[in-house]
């Protein structure tokens, strides 16, 4: 293999590439990236065997071609050798030796490689009929859900993020059973058929990350595993085995309390009083509305308490007293972009739902905490 | 006690204070602020025996005094929870129940207080005939100087920085046997007596990071301490007993090779070669001059080798082969602001020195590492 590169575009490319790589990964040569180099281009290959991760760079955007050939690189140093070279040229040499040169004029790199023949046979073929998803929209639905899964072994299903596409209308959810966050858009085409997976939450995240400019995605869905297509990368995902629970019936549809506030000056407040119970587990404060008044308070034994008080919009008879996670909250709060939202409450047992006032699309549920 | 200030003015003075106090602590009142409140300003005092920061704010900063006292405020939240305060004016309460209120209109934290009797008698007193140094001179000289301290408490005199006055010639140095960092500055006004101390490595650290504005310190030596004075802020630290080792005759005075070099360029190729020896205690890499080149490289085992080319400035018959630490090197290149730097050596066991080129001041050594 003999080939050289522009620096930025093989850095774009590696950095997309890499998210593949898993650090727990117990497989040799799954801490390598593959390089296979033809006529036509470049393809560079991560794994984990639950996470494919591949790009490919056509030949007109290579520098120079002179010999095709596969090689197996250790991801260790790989990203940051090629930040740091000092040359915006970087050509990479190897003679079939499991190792490779990678050098400017002044500077080179030998390194060891692993042997391509241990490499396993990952094809990453995509389907007829995909389903077709604008790249922004992908990116928002799974920021505004993603944070909200499980990250306890003892329920695996939990750790996923559930994607339900009926029709034209592509509902995922996330939840640790503690808190859920569910949100719907409307897709350009509807799907023939209709989709209901569960999608590890932490590759998912990877694939957020990937989607930067404002391009389509292609979600393959197979028996188990979803292949995603966006711009030159590959992205496949094993699919998690067994079926999501039915969080539907979670969310109350009635409710006896909706109070309107602003996002900021609630989640400055809800902030400020879990600054005392900090480093506990659960950081637990508690909200009581009374008077059109909103007063929410912490306490902690050897610290001190705190109290904030917030004119709210809400009916005059409504009153509640109620707790909850903080940490949850301010999670909940963060996914929404809106000024103002809106809590819907029915009694101090009863889940809590956190929404933005005008967009019916996006729902936080938190639980509250009995504390006496 | 019962005032008002402005938050600005609290935080900037907090954020002083606070690096006098120690994690390693295990007298529970040093864990507290001393906020004393008299009708001239409050001064606010932390301490972890070692190391005292005081500062005085002036009554007439100070939006309202109602009425004076004496409060030991717990350090753990008191920055985060006035950088949290939503208002420019907080409001300070506390009726000598050890409790203080820390409220603006809509919020307030209760904290539970130490006792101030509890709290030691310290007396940040100044001498008479002060050493004058300049802040940004001061700040300079530790600034390259105290990398070089030994973390090591097996000699614990390393652990500190020498500070050496003769006459207006201002000396430090700091070593951990392996490098050491000299730096010389000509003080505007000459000492009435020569000055040998050594002060804790870590303790000056905190001193260099409350210097940022161009205003004159004084040095107040005494016995087992020294008083630092800049602005309204009072910095003690205890002096480390036992002497400096004499470090004069380890820096040699005539050398055979004499190497003029950029120093980014340097550093970057010293940089680039330690990446694969990363995590490696030592990160030892070899730097070979022949023909007027400089050859860096390094290698491991396991992952690869890697080798850089500089031309250098040098004599035609200037020939070395030699190992160091890369950490080393580029820690001692970062104290050196000029683009062109001197090495300048003798052999593969003696020190290296590093020197900017057009400057007499700052000597960096470093010991070379026999790798056969």
């Amino acid at each position: 293999m003999k080939f050289a590169i522009e620096k930025s575009i093989l850095l774009e490319n590696l950095n997309n590439v890499i998210r593949g790589i898993s650090t727990k990964n117990v497989i040799p040569v799954l801490n390598g990236i593959k390089f296979e180099l033809t006529d036509k281009g470049l393809t560079l290959l991560a794994s984990d065997s639950e996470l494919s991760v591949e790009t490919f760079i056509e030949s007109k955007l290579i520098t120079n071609i002179s010999q095709t050939g596969t090689l197996i690189i250790n991801s260790k140093y790989i990203l940051e050798i090629i930040r740091k070279m000092p040359s915006d040229i970087i050509n990479f040499e190897s003679d079939g030796n499991l190792k490779v040169k990678i050098f400017s004029d002044f500077n080179e790199y030998n390194l060891n490689c692993l042997d391509p023949n241990d490499y396993p046979n990952i094809k990453l073929i995509s389907q007829k009929d995909p389903v077709i998803i604008k790249a922004d929209l992908l990116k928002m639905v799974i920021n505004q859900t993603s944070f909200a899964i499980s990250n306890q072994e003892l329920r695996p299903i939990l750790t996923g993020i559930n994607f339900k596409i009926t029709g034209d209308i592509f509902e995922c959810v996330a939840t640790d059973s503690y808190r859920l966050s569910k949100k719907n858009v409307k897709l350009d085409d509807p799907v023939l058929n209709d989709i209901n997976i569960v999608i590890a939450g932490r590759n998912i995240i990877e694939l957020e990350k990937i989607l930067v400019d404002d391009e389509i995605v292609t979600m393959n869905v197979f028996n188990n595993r979803v292949l995603f297509e966006y711009k030159n990368i590959k992205f496949q995902t094993t699919i998690l085995a067994g079926s999501y629970p039915n969080t539907t019936n979670l969310i109350p549809t009635d409710f006896e309390i909706f109070v309107k506030l602003n996002r900021n000056d609630f989640a400055d407040a809800v902030d400020r009083a879990a600054l005392l119970t900090q480093g506990k587990e659960k950081n637990i404060i508690k909200m009581k509305i009374e008077n059109k008044k909103m007063i929410i308070n912490s306490y902690a034994s050897e610290i001190g308490k705190t109290e904030e008080t917030l004119a709210v919009d809400t009916d005059e008879n409504s009153n509640i007293d109620i707790s909850f996670s903080a940490r949850y909250m301010l999670e909940a709060l963060k996914t929404i972009k809106d000024d103002d939202i809106l809590i819907l409450l029915n009694n101090d047992v009863k889940p809590i739902i956190i929404k933005p006032l005008s967009d019916e699309s996006l729902v936080e549920l938190i639980l509250p905490i009995k504390t006496y």
